[in-house]
């Protein structure tokens, strides 16, 4: 095998197409939905409304919200086949193969058609995905057959609502909806390239969206939380993170939670799960996992120059919000799902195969040598 | 929406990377699995001791195809787990996306721990795949629950066999097993990247070949064999081929199984398949598929200057042999596997993320308005 050439390596800094959904690292704060700062979303709207705007290119009014929501509302129920095939699934299954397999199973018995029916299906994914990745983890961790729809009115209330059985506090439902924002979208990334590529064949909505799930699915990607979580976990102060972290860095080890593809000094998403963090900490009482978050924050910098990513405060922020690690990388699927959803509609928009080229660097032409004789 | 953006779209002529694995269009015969010319392997090998070079770049001698074989025989049955999802699916869904969810299930029960068990787990959906679109097929149009296993020693004489029940005649394993080997590689097509998008993120082999499934599902791709069967059965004559194809091409229409992103003037998968669709034609009697599609290629050759891809003749072939179309793209599932699975491994041994650029093209940085001024 060649040296690894970094230059081009990942298709990184190569553009692989037009987009007019995000920016990323671009001028400004550094991440922006249809021209909305991500934080200026984080703060001033919902999930749902950005999800719409994604759709449709613009954020909805009161009555355009209030038909969308309850359009949702009405889908968060999962077919019975579709249970009996997540009850056959076993505990010990990664969860992100669960959500892999009851997209795909979904696109089974509920297919999109043509692709009048895009828009359908990427809502249903939307609305469905709670309930997917819940009836799973409570039948086979709890024994329970759950009711999938509830009263909730958000989408991130209802996770947690399936999750807990109970309703969550205005503080949880709002912590989720942020964390849905912040993970929507975020331009050509790998899953969402993925689901781009698997567009440009002119295939369906639900094998795009599969596809991109198992690629989120990866440590190097969305997998990044959930290590993150077992990481910090394993850490019994500050001091002791920063001891093994520069144990982790002798041994060349990546630290999930750390670096980005694009961004270059910080991630404009940090700032704003960072501080949920801590104000949940500060609830919570002991605050240990945020401060051991902190000191790797800082230590990686002073050490590395390596900042945070999105993933690594959510880490400790579902923690205090009693979410199984486990279910980090799906949650992550709920949101970004609207993100891959809306690029495969732009892809369909303007679509010309994606197939790049490969340099060559086998065995030169020869001929098989029959068998006996080899 | 921009103008349709040529130069540089769909990633055309960019390297992504770099293979050991196959040559596209090279000086030479245009194809070749590590060095080998694709007409070679045709003649003088086996689909298993392709399958063989692309996981070890080398083709075996006769004490390790053996192993080989019997490895692959061994692990040709399903769990059972895996026929109750397959019977969940209804009769008239995509067999693509039946294909999708089985290996999607598969590494649900099976998965892959580590990428110590890459090669395990490669092997196993090229010995399963034949069970998990049968099984279905048979269940869901026939009522039958097939025995999932058989004593053909070729994986092509195996899938014929649980597909009709009865041992296949020599020649139709012979022209099946020259089928798989055909479609079994063919460098960064669409669905090989989409596989080593996935594998980037250090996601596991079921989600990269679940999500290679999903792109090879669309009629730009893999879909195309199924579309030009479609296509030529409406066909009554020559003569009415070329005029019904002019009307096509009046009316923008894409004809299947023509053109394609690399070769310019000819794909040298054709003359083979095509020799054996004229050997099954004559052996049928009843040629008039045969020579409907040799006026399809004249006319598209003598319009348009586009030839015929690997999918047109394969179109005939398989239905000379008894095979339904919905068939069609599932079985390149079954072949192609060998090369997505070989560029996974490829990929993992040198790996960076694959993460492009995208060139901005949307809305002005702006700020959002509370909804209720919206
Ligand atoms: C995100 C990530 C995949 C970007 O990869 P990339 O664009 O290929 O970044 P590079 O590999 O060019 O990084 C540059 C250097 O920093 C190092 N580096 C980057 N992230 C690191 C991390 N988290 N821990 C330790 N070292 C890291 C790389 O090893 C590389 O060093 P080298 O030049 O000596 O090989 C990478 O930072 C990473 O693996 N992070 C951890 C996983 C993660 O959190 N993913 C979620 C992303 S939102
Ligand atoms: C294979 C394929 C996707 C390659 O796409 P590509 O690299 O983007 O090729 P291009 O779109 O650049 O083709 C060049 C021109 O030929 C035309 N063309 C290509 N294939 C054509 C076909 N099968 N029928 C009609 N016109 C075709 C294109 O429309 C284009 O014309 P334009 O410049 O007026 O738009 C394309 O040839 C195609 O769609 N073929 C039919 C599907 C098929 O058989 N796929 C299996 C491939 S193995």
């Amino acid at each position: 095998m060649s040296e690894k050439k970094i230059n081009g390596a990942g298709l990184r800094g190569q553009s692989a197409g037009e987009t007019s959904l995000c920016t990323v690292g671009k001028s400004g704060s550094g991440l922006t939905y249809c021209g909305y700062d991500v934080s200026d979303l984080a703060d001033n709207a919902s999930f749902e409304e950005v999800a719409y705007l994604l759709f449709n290119g613009e954020l909805p009014n009161v009555a355009e919200l209030a038909e969308y929501k309850a359009e949702l509302f009405a889908m968060r129920d999962i077919p019975q086949a579709l249970k009996e095939v997540l009850k056959l699934i076993p505990k010990d299954t990664h969860p992100m193969d669960v959500m892999r397999t009851g997209c795909s199973f979904l696109g089974n018995v509920e297919p999109e058609v043509d692709f009048s029916e895009q828009r359908k299906a990427a809502n249903r994914l939307l609305s469905a995905f709670p309930a997917i990745m819940c009836y799973w983890y409570r039948f086979s961790h709890e024994g329970v057959e759950i009711d999938c729809t509830s009263d909730e009115s958000s989408l991130g209330g209802h996770f947690l609502r399936l999750l807990k059985g109970e309703s969550p506090s205005a503080q949880h439902e709002r912590v989720m909806d942020v964390s849905l924002i912040l993970y929507a979208e975020h331009e050509f990334n790998a899953s969402t390239f993925t689901a781009r590529v698997c567009a440009s064949t002119l295939s369906d909505m639900f094998s795009c969206v599969t596809g991109a799930i198992g690629t989120l699915r990866g440590p190097l990607h969305g997998g990044a939380n959930e290590a993150a979580m077992d990481m910090i976990q394993k850490f019994t102060s500050p001091a002791d993170a920063k001891e093994q972290m520069a144990g982790m860095l002798e041994r060349k080890e990546k630290i999930m939670g750390f670096g980005h593809a694009i961004y270059r000094t910080s991630d404009p998403r940090n700032d704003i799960i960072k501080a949920w963090s801590e104000k949940l900490a500060k609830e919570n009482g002991d605050t240990s996992l945020y401060d051991i978050s902190v000191a790797c924050e800082e230590f990686m910098w002073d050490t590395k120059k390596l900042f945070c990513n999105a993933d690594f405060f959510h880490a400790s922020t579902y923690n205090y919000m009693g979410i199984p690690t486990k279910l980090f990388t799906p949650i992550f699927v709920c949101s970004r799902l609207t993100g891959w959803a809306a690029h495969v509609m732009e892809q369909r928009s303007n679509n010309r195969i994606i197939r790049p080229s490969a340099d060559y660097i086998g065995s030169d032409p020869r001929k098989v040598t029959p068998i006996a004789q080899r």
